[in-house]
This record gives C-alpha cells, sequence and structure tokens, in this order.
C-alpha cells in the first residue's frame, strides 16, 4: 500500500483520475506475458512529459521504486513491480504519434503508441516501418525500444535498434534528456540513445521516440521449402544469407513444430519432414523478386530441400505462413508447461546448436520443439512439460540451464528479443564476467544513484 | 617528460621497444589533421589486449593520462594528448585483421587495422564493408569506430555504428568488457557497444572489433545531375532519397566549389551552374539499375535539373566523380586558412540550411564553399579566410558560430562525422543543456572514475 502522503503527492501531480490504488486495478496491472505477479503500490499515467519528470523527481527523493510499463506483453518481466513501489503506465495519454515526416522519412512518437498502429500510419503513405515483434498487435513502441524488440523481418531489416533516430527520456532524477537527433549522422556527445535501447527501462523513462522509415517495397513474395532434416535445413539457411540475396525472413519450423501445427489444425502439412523453411523476399521489381527466389531455391536444393513451392498470390501466401504463424500456441500438445526461451546464435553455428538442443530433449526425457527466425540465427526453443509435475518442472529449468550454456557456447546470447527481466536473471553469470555485471552496475548507478527506477531487474543489484 | 620510475614500469609492460619517449618520436605523435600539436610524456605501443590492460591498470593506480590513438588522421584532436600524458598507439601492433568469417558474414579486427586495407580484403572473398570515410586510405577502423565514421556510401548503407556487432574494450581499471556478439540480435544486459562508438576513446579503449558485413553487389552505376540552383538541387536530394530507391551515395558540391575545381584542373565543369549532384546506384541485376535511375533522373527533372548523364563504364564515372574527389584541396584558391565543418541537419532542410549559410558569408564578406554528403543531410562548409590576416580569422570564427547555431536551428547536430575532440567542444554548450552535459558527465565518471584517460575531450571536464 503507498503512503497517504505519497498518494497525494502524486495525485497533486496527474490529477485524481490518473492514479489508482485500489486492489482491483493493482491486480491488473500486475502481470505481463510471463505468468509471474506482482502488485504495484499505485498505478500511475503520466499525461506528459512534465508529469513523468515531476513524479521521477519525487520518487526520486523519496525513494519510492518507479517501473515504467507500456502493454505488458514482455516475456522477461521488464515491466512488473517485483520489489513494489508505482506502476508508470504510458498507454492512457503518452500514446499518440506526433508526426509522420514524409521528407526526412521520419517518425515521431509517444512511448504508448502500438507498434501495428505505426505500422499502419505509415504504409498509409507508402512509407514503412519494418520491426515487426509477435507481439505487434498490442505492444508498445515505448516497450520495444527499452527491449530491443526484433520480429519476422529482421533478417533483412535488423531490429528495433537500427530504427530509432533519437529518444526523449527523463533521468531517474527529473532531468528531461534529448538523446540523438532526425538526422542519419550525429556524433556529438555520447551514444544516449544506444544505450537506453534495451536498457529495460532501468535507466530513464522513454517520453518520445523518433524513428526512421522505409520507403515501402512494393512487391513481396513467399517461399517454403521442405527438408529432409534439420541440419539440411539449418545449411541452407546460413549459406542462403551468405549468397548475395537477403530475403525479409528466413523461418524455421522443426519436426515437432509441423506435428504440433498439423495435429491441431489439420492442414495437410508433410509431418514427416524434418524441417520447413518460410521465406519472404521483397522489392520494386518482378525481376529483382524472382532473381532473389532463383537464388535461394537453387541454396536449399543444394542442402537438401526435396520440395520448394513459391506462393502465386496472398492467399498462397497466407498458406505457406500458416504453419509459422500458429506454431507457438500449438505445441500445447507436448505439455501445460512451456519454456520459452529466444536463444540467438551466429547463423554459421545453427545446425550444431540444433543438434545439441535436442541432445539435451533427449537427456531429460523432454520435448524441445523449435521454431524461429533462423535467419538472424534466433530460435525460439520451447521446453515443454506437464506444469502439475513438480519434478518434471524442476528437469526442464535444469534442461533450459543446459540450453544457455550450449548457447554461450556457440557465442550466442540468452536473448536474441524477450530480454533479461526478472525471468533470465539468475542466468546472467553464465553471460557475463564478474567485470561486465560491475561495468552494468556502474552504468546503472550513473544514471539512477538513488536505484529508483526499475531496479534489481537484469541481474543488477 | 615522464618520470622515470613510469617509464621503468611501463617498459617492463611492452619492453624497450615498445615505449618512446625521446623528442623527436613524442614530436611525431603530437599532431592529427587538425593544426594543433601537443606533446606526449611517452608513446606506448601495446602488443595486445594483455598489455593495454596492465597499461591502463598501472596509468590509473598512478593518476596517469592515457590517450588512444590509430593512425592520428582525426580533424578535431580526439587523438591528441591536449593534457600531456602517454599516447597509447595501436599501429604498430594490434593491426591484423583476426578472421574474415565468410559463413556469417562477419570480420574480426584489432584496432589498428586500415579501413582501405579491411574493404579490399572482405571484398577479394566477395563480402563488402561499406563505411568509407574520406581518410580510408590511412584511418584505422579503432579509430573509426571511437569517431562513428561515415562517409560516401552512407545514403544507403549507414555509418560505422551499423555495422559495429561486438567490441571488446578495457575500461581505464584494466577490466577487460567484451561487449555484443556475432549475433545481429542480443538483448542481454546493457548495449556497451553502442555507447563506446563514437565515445572518442574517452570510456575504454577498444581492443577488438567485430563488424557485420555485406554481399557486395555485382554492379553500380553513376550518375550526375545539373542544376540551376543550390536550392532545386537540395529539393532534388531529399525528394530522391524519399521516391522509394535508395542511391548508394548523393554527393553535392555548390557553384564555388564546383569554379574552385575548374580553377585548379580544367576539367570543363559548368562553372555556371548553382549545383552538381553525383550519385551511385547499385544492385546484382542491370533491370534494378536502370528502374532506380530512371527514377532519381524524373526526381532531378522535375526539381530544376538541367542536364542528367549516365556513366557508360568505370573510366566515366570516374570522370563524374573527379570534380567531388577533388573539392577540398582545390578549395584554397579561396584562402589559405579553410575552417572546415561537417554539419548535418534532417534532409528535407537543406535547402534552408544552405540558404543561411550563405547568408552567414554574405554578412561577414567570407566565401563558404560548401559540398558533401547531401543524402544523409551532412553538409561539408568551409568558411575559407587568409591565415595570415588575424581580423580575417577572428571573423571566420564567428561565421562558424552562426553556422552552428543555424544548424541547431534547424534540427541539426554539431558534428556529422568528424567528432567533438578539443575542436569543437567549446560549442557542446550551444548543442546540449546543463542536464545533458551532466548526463556525459556521470558517463564518463562511470566508465572512468579517476578521469585518466583522454580527458578533457568532448567538453568533458
Amino acid at each position: 500500500m503507498i503512503e497517504e502522503q505519497h498518494a497525494q503527492a502524486l495525485t497533486a501531480i496527474v490529477g485524481a483520475e490518473n492514479i489508482y490504488t485500489d486492489k482491483a486495478h493493482l491486480i491488473a496491472y500486475s502481470y505481463d506475458a510471463t505468468r509471474e505477479r506482482f502488485e504495484a503500490d499505485a498505478v500511475v499515467f503520466p499525461r506528459h512529459e512534465a508529469d513523468v519528470s515531476a513524479i521521477l523527481r519525487y520518487c526520486d527523493a523519496h525513494r519510492i521504486i518507479v517501473v515504467p510499463r507500456g502493454a505488458g506483453s514482455g516475456f522477461t518481466g521488464g515491466a512488473l513491480p517485483s520489489r513494489g513501489g508505482i506502476v508508470l503506465a504510458m498507454e492512457k495519454h503518452m500514446n499518440k504519434i506526433l508526426e509522420i515526416d514524409m521528407q526526412n522519412m521520419v517518425a515521431v512518437v509517444q512511448p504508448g503508441v502500438i507498434n501495428k498502429d505505426l505500422q499502419k500510419a505509415v504504409e498509409a503513405v507508402g512509407l514503412f516501418y519494418p520491426p515487426d515483434p509477435a507481439s505487434q498487435e498490442y505492444s508498445t513502441i515505448g516497450g520495444n525500444v527499452n527491449e530491443n524488440a526484433g520480429g519476422m523481418r529482421a533478417a533483412k531489416y535488423g531490429i528495433t535498434k537500427d530504427y530509432v533516430m533519437a529518444i526523449r527520456a527523463v533521468r531517474p532524477n527529473g532531468d528531461i534528456i534529448k538523446a540523438g537527433k532526425r538526422t542519419i549522422k550525429d556524433v556529438a556527445g555520447y551514444n544516449i540513445a544506444g544505450i537506453l535501447i534495451a536498457s529495460e527501462g532501468t535507466l530513464a523513462v522513454t517520453t518520445e521516440v523518433t524513428l526512421k522509415l522505409l520507403s515501402k517495397p512494393k512487391l513481396t513474395k513467399t517461399a517454403m521449402g521442405v527438408f529432409e532434416s534439420v541440419n539440411a535445413a539449418m545449411e541452407a539457411v546460413y549459406k542462403t544469407m551468405a549468397s548475395g540475396v537477403t530475403p525479409v525472413a528466413m523461418e524455421f519450423l522443426d519436426n515437432l513444430t509441423i506435428r504440433a501445427v498439423e495435429a491441431t489444425f489439420h492442414k495437410g502439412l508433410p509431418i514427416e519432414a524434418g524441417a520447413i523453411l518460410v521465406t519472404d523476399v521483397d522489392g520494386n521489381l518482378e525481376e529483382d523478386l524472382a532473381f532473389q527466389l532463383e537464388v535461394i531455391e537453387r541454396v536449399f536444393r543444394e542442402n537438401g530441400c526435396q520440395e520448394f513451392k513459391i506462393a502465386a498470390n496472398a492467399k498462397e501466401s497466407a498458406d505457406l505462413w500458416f504453419a509459422r504463424r500458429n506454431a507457438s500456441p500449438s505445441l500445447s500438445i507436448y505439455g501445460s508447461k512451456k519454456l520459452n526461451e529466444d536463444v540467438t546464435v551466429p547463423r554459421a553455428k545453427l545446425p550444431e546448436t540444433l543438434e545439441r538442443f535436442y541432445a539435451i530433449g533427449e537427456k531429460y526425457g523432454v520435448k524441445i520443439p523449435c521454431f524461429g527466425h533462423t535467419g538472424d540465427g534466433n530460435v525460439h526453443t520451447n521446453v515443454m512439460v506437464d506444469g502439475k509435475d513438480p519434478q518434471q518442472v524442476k528437469i526442464a529449468y535444469q534442461a533450459i540451464e543446459e540450453i544457455f550454456q550450449a548457447t554461450i557456447d556457440m557465442g550466442g546470447t540468452l536473448s536474441g528479443e524477450h530480454g533479461i527481466g526478472i525471468a533470465k536473471a539468475p542466468y546472467m553469470h553464465m553471460a557475463f564476467t564478474p567485470e561486465e555485471m560491475q561495468l552494468f552496475q556502474d552504468i546503472k548507478r550513473a544514471f539512477d544513484p538513488n536505484n529508483i527506477l526499475n531496479p534489481f531487474k537484469m541481474g543488477l543489484e
């Protein structure tokens, strides 16, 4: 429960209609896409940057924890008030697209704007915002920036950080910081925007983001390859990416995932296949798309592709994508509890990495269906167990630890898109040396000496 | 002069052959591309990362300033020992290309590798490292990363930061930090590589860089447009960039620059033209290049382009590029002293920005020829005066201050590629608030509490 004096002070800043302290609302803001729940002492809705600054200044002076929140769609608890304090929710007021600057190909948005709304708005004027996390229908740009969200199109177009030109943010002491410019180049001062990206709301509260836009390519085509083995498919992935054409997406489903989708939806998928790759290419010219697909088909067939289909139209394209888009929920046939990781390795390490993952599954007697964004080395690795069986859950966590170790051995990272939050914090010591953790800690203290902003996330103290 | 005990301690680390304390060598390492000179107390050549760590640990304990140095080709004094101390020179030993990983399309290099050497090595195997600063024949990757170097190809391919996947670096206390991975995505821990880029050697000493490579496009074509006015050319620039095609380069010469090149080289350039734009397009298909050139020609002609030439072969391409490549030295016809800035504005602000620059020239009675990377809004702005006339030099600095103010008014930045160093430090207060400068200062202290690493640069204390 928030102390009465603090509730009054915060109410004086934002108005009574913009603060919740009742149980029902505290419960409503206690969750994200993990199954963990933590109730805040209050939920506060800033109306604008000045509110954010005033709230932070007050909370810093009174050592009240502040946890920024977008849509609460994160997979690692970044937006959860795991140590209490107030939740600063951006969804109610700070949710506007402020400007779409067609001349400079830039959008300026508040943190609460939903990714898909921005995509639609810019596409309506012929522009393109590529980052498309699976949560795009509800996740916010503020959350996308703070977690450095990826998505299906990262193989060609990169991730959120590749589109952030500038960030306005408020430090825990209330200082308003403008980092970056509406320019492609800017080398004056430290790259503050660079360190804020992926900082999981622990360094400053994002109040405005300036994003680079591209021209929307006129044409897109989808193709699918069916492979006899995962290993063959993974060889095809990295060889395609090194072939001179860069597909927009290069997505992967393994045999367990194919079987799960087929068992759930009965689409006539090739359940004997070792793996399927689904790929999109784009461009402005038919000749260019034909060239790209020709190269991809050649590389696929040289690497054990048994069947290669090109979608003739939007409907066929949606059909080819169906299995990939429905992979995640289908996996529940293998167990009620899914430990879903998003490890990422250098692409050429994919064959060996997946071999090791499946060996871990065999060792522990658990199914580990894998699918994901192999074009950038990002594999959604799902350890499936019966959530009601404590022994199986324990085994699942042991398997996860071995999956992380295998990933690190391959030169990979604990997280390609989901972040660390609280869910992966226990594993940070596997990936970082004490000296590296100390540097993170020193940076955290430089921004936030009183440790009030989303503290104790990412393995920090 | 370095104290004898320190010289002995450093010699014990690197060996007598890797430390200079004699006057001749101290002079040799006292300069960069500014005309400023500062002599170090010693020049030390680390053999490897362990040396860098030992040297920093010793210097931190003894509060000895350390200034890292690549080729010493910077325009703003970033590598100059402006407050004494030792220069840590990477050119002698830490200058190897460690790996070109064709499967993952990544290069791993030491900081002393020369940009052009890396470009050649990766192109020999069909790969491509786009950042091409004008200093590419001699500047080093370590310097490129620490200044976030740009170049001609930034309009399409971005700048150094867009290619840095990972950095190994040593903190002033000797701690070795690995930041980033050989993966496209990595969201575990703070983006340390992001803040090290463009930090001008003030936060940590770079010991290894992992760079993303692309496939080398098979075809490139050059075109040139002649415009009646600068204004028309600048309209053409941003409209081209927003047209749906993205030229590799979109370079600009104004009338004063055209006249200077013609006066120097007698190539038959159109000296009555208001401006010339030179552009390159690339791709893997002839049809694609033809399409791009068709769009560019249409946009150019709709915006006052009087003449549009496409180079038929490499020789004609070199001819079209000749004026741009020889612009900088030709300007000496206007004065012995050139104050060369590299301000950058949002592209659509180029017409108004250049109008303001020329008005500043008229106000002060000085010539301000401009040329540069307009495809990314980066204008090399040259205030030309007689260096022997103190009154003219004073006027030139007044004009520069107004140029900076105009740039900031347009939403631009003091520096697109050259950095701040000592040369632009006096202007930082124009571009940043006291709160923003305080954040820079806090970050500097977080990395370097004793302020030994390249201190007092970038306007820091």
